[in-house]
């Protein structure tokens, strides 16, 4: 098992990593001691992949409630969420109970935000399932749910007590679920965490998921993230940069109205765009974006056939919640591993960068 | 103008009191410079009442969306807050942007609570406009919504940017809501705020109506409030003192289901009953009881006639949110100005002094 420590805010917990970690119900009810009663949110999809796993898993904790998540994106919205809320307060939940959320980034973003509002926020547990979860939505206490206008606009900061990542559930994930993580962990390494750019340039797509290999990553690129955020909870500065290649990443899936493409997709395409705008804005060597473009190649995330114009998706990032005064604003690399945030570009350098990658 | 600077948590912000404090826009715009566009949410009620001085407050900002909350404790509930976050949203509200709040209680916990979501959490002016919003519900940063299972289930801690008390609406309120503003002073007064309790003791219900005494009274009570919360934001600990007389207030309530009975006529029937425990418990003397008794009674607020059994009553007292491990937890009286919060009581005790205030 391998441990990271996060500080953020007031906040202080353990980050664990490994194989069967949740198997060990001694282990997690010392670190869980002193908490009530407890609500378990699972993803049902991830339920009828480890029913065997999980119902052992859950055997060995007494005093639970089951809420089962179908779990979608579209679930993930604020009406749905009172049904959780209501069902917390039936069953009896108090103060000191505990919501432990087992699932990928949905269900933890879901369950996240029903334990920080639930009689004021009460304590969390995440388990992320999935490869993106684990290195990503599952680290750094961002909450949040959808409404009809908007992914993410309703919700909150609420650090877990406790985040386990059991590394047995990344076996069943599908190629397309593995790069999503993937382009996230590319993304950190191009914005400084140098350790997973090292594990990256010595892998490809086959080799990467070796269950030693994944668990590597996992550690470094949740290590990386936490202290980015650890810096910065609230994203009033340095945090900005977790969002290279979201810029476009988000418009893109926004614009195609969150159909027909992943989040990882997305997200590499952004990085590609983004990358071609840094180098055209002086800042990104012809080497470094070389770099990029090897490293996306390697997993199988370059050139994904992305069937939508650019007009539309230059369009939608003027709605970007980040931007300020009507102008778009980016994270852009100055070197692979370097990145600065706050940035605004002149519209052609946009418009051309954007154009190449989703013609 | 009286001013209270609170420093609570992280937050640091006045709370100003006068008449006609809305008017002066210069200096309001002043204190909120580098907000970027405006929600209004105003309570629907107090616009019918007060349309020409909202008119006249309102009309001196421009970049400005008005939100009327139909102004009532049903409409606090976690479904009709889609609207207005929605509404938000449609109005381009982005992270710079200010929800300012007009209205007593409801409205305060309302746009509060929205505020403390969207986005995960924007800027809020609380201008309470009620005795009972001023002196405590508009104080703290305590914000919540009902869930059908109860009320103040879903909510946050979210501190405002500014606290604007205008003591030109208290002109209107019916002395119903005097009392409901009342019987908090008088409870602030019996746990700690000695120059409340000096007003409150030169006082009757009428003479206590003068604007001048009112905003006297305002200002010690927010202020006394200001201080215990600043020691305990997060309701850790010394907090809990400002639940005395609501441990069986909430209960009579809940109990008559919010109908035929205000927060301040449970409040006071709550701080009778529990100063009654206090006595029978061997801590408050029988001249402290009796001052209790001539306080309630100066401003109306002794035996206003609950028709309830203490049956039902005793019964809810269980379900109260600040119990633990399933004994109900009171907030008693050593002497009026000395409490002592976390006090378990035998059975007998507590049903009897119930039984004689519900009697």
């Amino acid at each position: 098992m391998k441990e990271i420590e996060a500080v953020i805010g007031e906040s202080r917990y353990t980050i664990e990593i490994g194989n069967r970690l949740l198997l060990d119900s001694q282990r997690l009810k010392e670190k869980i001691s002193g908490s009530g009663k407890c609500a378990v949110v699972l993803s049902n999809y991830l339920y009828d992949l480890h029913w065997e796993y999980l119902i052992e898993v859950l055997g060995g904790y007494t005093n639970k409630e089951l809420f089962l998540m179908q779990d979608s994106e579209e679930n993930k919205n604020y009406i749905y969420a009172e049904n959780f809320l209501q069902g917390f307060a039936v069953k009896g939940l108090a103060r000191d109970s505990l919501v432990w959320s087992i699932g990928g980034g949905v269900v933890g973003d879901f369950a996240g935000y029903c334990a920080s509002l639930y009689m004021r926020g009460i304590n969390i547990v995440q388990c992320p399932t999935t490869l993106l979860a684990m290195v990503d939505a599952g680290i750094g206490g961002k909450v949040a749910v959808n409404l009809q206008s908007g992914k993410n606009l309703v919700g909150s900061f609420h650090q877990p007590i406790l985040v386990v990542s059991d590394t047995v559930f990344l076996s069943t994930l599908p190629d397309r679920e593995i790069k999503c993580g993937l382009a996230e962990i590319i993304k950190h390494s191009l914005i400084g965490d140098a350790a997973s750019m090292d594990i990256l340039l010595k892998h490809n797509l086959e080799s990467v998921k070796d269950e030693s290999v994944l668990s590597e990553l996992v550690y470094h690129s949740a290590k990386f993230k936490v202290s980015v955020v650890a810096a910065d909870e609230k994203e009033e500065g340095l945090r900005a940069i977790l969002n290279f290649g979201h810029t476009v990443g988000h418009a893109v899936e926004s614009f195609m109205a969150y159909k027909d493409i992943s989040h990882g997709e997305a997200v590499a395409a952004g990085i590609l765009a983004e990358s071609r705008i840094s180098k055209e804005a002086g800042l990104l060597s012809a080497d470094g974006l070389e770099l990029v473009v090897d490293l996306l190649k390697r997993y199988d995330l370059f050139d994904n056939s992305i069937n939508c114009g650019s007009d539309g998706v230059i369009e939608h990032m003027k709605f970007d919640k980040k931007n300020k005064e009507n102008s778009v604003r980016f994270v852009l690399l100055k070197a692979p591993g370097e990145a600065l945030y706050n940035q605004t570009v002149p519209n052609d350098i946009i418009n051309r960068a954007v154009e190449e990658t989703l013609a």
